[in-house]
């Protein structure tokens, strides 16, 4: 047993890009940077939705129909179930409104402001083929497993979503 | 550094509405309670299937086919692989009663009265349209994103599932 | 609020078989193990791929049809979005490897030469009819939600994928 030195601080690890994975990431983010925790969100995967400009990717041909799929930024994620083409998406986004619940890139942009800091996963921007300017401007720095496992060792709260 | 004083105690977020995260996390949290760990569950989004009762939801056109959609209580649940239609959750529940396996109701009348701690995301029975008479007696509270970071950050094991 | 000792270790509870939750995890495990971190994975429900030989399973006529559905080892995942019947499967493996990432078969097998420990649950095994055989020689051991959550405990991160 050793002493773990903790900072209070939370570290998300967001390799989901469905539209509720991302709400409740955000959620928490700007929740705990409320209460004046550190906060490091980390993307990797399908997470990088969160990230991405609304333009279009790839360079070899898989590259290219790879963005085809992923195409689209932070406000075209569709919910984890009932995605009917779009249609789901549409009607989640509807029922937020009408309730007032901030949408996705509100969201992304109040964390932003509150000083929550973002990174994205190289490997998937190699393998993905996302150039740097295919993401918004301010993402911190594209790292690896390395520095994930790094944030999280120091964070008194770690999530996997 | 600071010294983040930490209870024994298990946070769980669960945000999934599948039968097997919900099992995965009905498990852990009878496994921690009966270890005399505190447990504290927070259920947002699809979770909140978990703690449904098997009526009818929704005011509005689209809260009311949001109802349907998402009908049922917890022993509706449908595996988040081979559902078909219905056919896999039957098939599951039918393999897990076969080999004495707790059912999903029974794990959480398990947790209920190993004095595990549920809370529902107040969030998601606005836009869901949930009424509160739709859910189980058990829940202690209707709570926000700020609640379940404050949970967490005083648990020595918090999970996103 | 109690002093709980925390060891420098990872944890992580792996419930999902999909190609980009696997690539994740393991991909952090050997992060961690780089870092000196000591390192459990605990495979649970369709997680359990990761510890599968290409071999086919079940006793019960449900055992069998699991089998046929759940059939292959790890090198079989699909990804979670896009998997067009395996199409998704070649394609992303096929990207990996152009940017020279290593596969899942050999992060598996770099994690368990780094001394990363994996434990299958029992339950799992039970109930969708695996036998011991069908597992590769390196799992450790068969164990259930108490084992997890003890050794979540003493973890400094604890992650749930």
């Amino acid at each position: 047993m050793v002493d773990i030195k903790k900072k209070n601080k939370l570290t998300l690890m967001v390799i989901s890009g469905d539209l509720d994975k991302l709400f409740g990431a955000f959620i928490l983010a700007t929740s705990a940077a409320a209460s004046n925790m550190e906060v490091v969100m980390f993307f990797t995967f399908w997470g990088l939705r969160a990230l991405k400009k609304n333009v279009r990717t790839g360079k070899s041909f898989m590259g290219k129909m790879m963005g085809i799929m992923e195409g689209g930024d932070i406000d075209k994620a569709v919910p984890s179930k009932y995605s009917f083409g779009g249609a789901g998406r549409w009607m989640f986004k509807k029922m937020m409104k009408s309730k007032n619940v901030a949408s996705l890139p509100e969201l992304r942009q109040m964390a932003i402001e509150m000083g929550v800091k973002m990174y994205g996963c190289q490997m998937t921007m190699d393998v993905m083929e996302y150039p740097r300017e295919s993401l918004i401007d301010e993402v911190e720095d594209f790292v690896g497993g390395g520095f994930a496992i790094q944030q999280a060792q120091e964070s008194s709260i770690q999530l996997f979503i």
